[in-house]
């Protein structure tokens, strides 16, 4: 038994994908399967669902929260004391919310970092979704704070451990350089090795995070890092931002085969400053995409963020031929997947069935001269009709489970949150 | 007789809406009238339907066509050698699709200039859209092709003025000074004095238009368009793009009223440069939104493209403050009100009933700390519910009459023009 969608769009032929358990087990013409679900692909093409790279999904509570002001005035007037009214219930549900809304776009999985993330994993678990989740680690060089957040940060690894679900993975989630000790980087650093887990972290988001630590360590950031063995043999480090980076700092993330995060639309609102994408594709970095939260984005559209993502290199070089369609569609999926040590990213047999069909009736997928054009430069994540991930179907007909009751609780929030 | 829409959300409050025949009679508390439509606006948000002020529709028909390519190559291998194949159906299919799509994400006036404008006239009516519509001059200084043009664009405005439809607007449309003669561009100004009509010309998109334009005239283009009269005493001139701009430049735009449209899609797309909005606005110039074309963008959203409107100037600024989500939003509506003369853009009792109900319960709209920011950031045009233009309604329930049978025509052009 298992899912069988017959006559879809896949790679430009017509095919049938049947899929068993958690991965795609056939790709093929007229494939006779019994399953328990059958789905109609025609007018519809298959393809890899979206993995957002970067983001912080409990933050949805907070869209329209606080907008068009400058980064210390949004920070320390409007986004800490409202975060600080936020109980786990809240984060629960604003996570369940974020999910929502990822899934309704085509996104199946997302790397976040945040706090109260027992409640995020929950909320994960009842969505479907994959997520990789880590408490987000803050000590301002505070001892006692720092003790605080390691076994935060121990504890949400030792939970998500124990629901020993595939979907669910706990990663390492130091904030930033400039927010954690160099204690607190060692640590993380030490806890990842030995319990193999991933390290996500800000990294070169802004020109002053890279003025400050050099006032401070005489080190640019990545320099800095480096400096305290922070790269180990064989971590797997997923950097979000990376804006601020020279050539040497480049040449040192390559070394570590550091993944970087790119998040054009809040790189954008809060005039953070551009990736250096051209350099790190030379350099031979692997480069994601993320949304950021929505509270400085305001979208979890993945759609929307590889529009983005072209668009603001295109316009920074001067020149409509750097980031073409597809090197933003592979941001998307198989670069994530290679940085998450995910088999999927594109549909082949044997790889998780985690992928989308997409309503090709939908007017921004016509005409369809090229689908990834499409689907990077007009689509958003309306034009997708069915979310499958790990071999369930999340969404079908744009329907999602618990839509209605997800947003009658985050109106309820909101209430409480505007007083 | 007439539409009544009970308690809708209007500024913050919920309202009741009553339009007889194409404009809005009241706004109040609890109206009873009778009325042959009637809309329950519980749930939904009112607000003054969008203005795209540059576009060229028909290109919906090359949406992915040529993607990625540096202009040139674009135009003379791509582009051109497929328009030349397009019959006046195939525009007159085109128009249809973008009026569908443009009303499907809440736009319901566009600014248009391209080839068979009796073709796309005869869409706009069938579709109820407002529309300002020219036909693309372009001479190359060959003399019998002005005289040609000249017929061409005199014809147009003859039969748009024939068709005695109030929501038909005929203008002239000039393409650009590189691409028209003196004689040409005078003729233009001739002509559009005498008939009272608007003028509407791309200017200023690229770096390489200034310079060939001072070393075959020794000026800069706006300071050229003055030495030759064409910003005559009270003509309504409405510049696309305007990006390469020096201050002297925007003094003299600003002294002959000139309106600027602001296209940050397609000006990124195609690496053009970042209008110098903060510039413009200091000197008091009207500036408005447009999407461009499906070619160059590809999309045609006005909510998609007034978060790129904004996220560009902040990102190039380096300044999250500049251009705020309200000022982006008066660009899609008041500004462009005021450009084309219409009295729309704000929903209150006397003017045009130009205006859109969007979905509260749409996850994009939430949570709804500011309906502005939201549109702004977060919506997309699939948020717009219901679509009214000129007291008719165009859309509601997300449902456009026709929509299938331009689908399925759009579809065989595609198959025609890909061989």
């Amino acid at each position: 038994m298992g899912i069988l969608i017959k006559n879809v769009l896949l790679d430009n032929e017509t095919k049938d994908i049947f899929i068993k358990g958690n991965s795609i087990e056939k790709i093929g013409s007229s494939i006779e399967k019994n399953a328990d679900i059958a789905i109609d692909g025609s007018g519809k093409a298959a393809i890899p669902s979206l993995i957002n790279a970067h983001t912080h999904s409990a933050m949805n509570l907070l869209r329209s929260f606080a907008d068009d002001m400058v980064l210390d005035e949004w920070l320390n007037k409007k986004i800490w004391p409202v975060e600080a009214k936020l109980s786990r219930e809240d984060i629960y549900w604003g996570a369940k919310f974020a999910c929502l809304e990822m899934i309704k776009s085509g996104t199946t999985c997302f790397n976040d970092m945040y706090f109260s993330m027992d409640a995020v994993a929950q909320a994960v678990k009842e969505s479907g979704m994959r997520a990789f989740l880590g408490h987000a680690m803050l000590d301002f060089s505070d001892e006692s704070k720092r003790k605080k957040e390691i076994d935060a940060a121990q504890k949400f690894v030792d939970y998500a451990k124990k629901l020993n679900n595939s979907r669910i993975v706990p990663v390492l989630t130091p904030h930033s350089i400039y927010t954690v000790s160099r204690e607190g980087l060692v640590w993380i650093k030490d806890c990842a090795e030995k319990n193999n887990l991933a390290v996500h972290i800000h990294l070169s988001e802004t020109e002053k995070e890279v003025n400050d630590c050099v006032k401070k360590t005489g080190k640019r950031p990545v320099e800095y890092l480096e400096s305290i063995e922070f790269f180990a043999p064989g971590l797997n480090v997923i950097a979000a931002h990376g804006i601020w980076l020279d050539n040497n700092e480049i040449k040192i993330l390559k070394k570590h085969g550091v993944t970087i995060v790119y998040n054009p639309a809040s790189n954008m609102k809060l005039g953070s400053g551009v990736l250096p994408f051209e350099k790190l594709k030379k350099a031979g970095l692997n480069v994601c995409l993320g949304t950021d939260s929505s509270a400085s984005n305001n979208s979890l559209d993945m759609f929307e963020e590889m529009k983005f993502a072209s668009l603001l290199q295109k316009s920074n070089a001067g020149n409509p031929v750097v980031l073409p369609a597809q090197e933003c569609f592979d941001m998307a999926t198989v670069n994530a997947a290679r940085a998450f040590g995910l088999n999927c990213g594109k549909i082949k047999e044997g790889t998780l069935a985690d992928l989308l069909l997409v309503d090709l009736n939908n007017t921004k997928l016509n005409p369809n001269y090229n689908l990834v054009s499409n689907l990077v430069y007009s689509a958003t994540g309306d034009c997708v009709d069915t979310v499958i991930c790990d071999g369930r179907v999340l969404m079908h007909g744009r329907k999602v489970k618990g839509e209605k009751e997800i947003l009658r609780k985050v109106n309820e929030i909101f209430l409480k949150l505007k007083k």
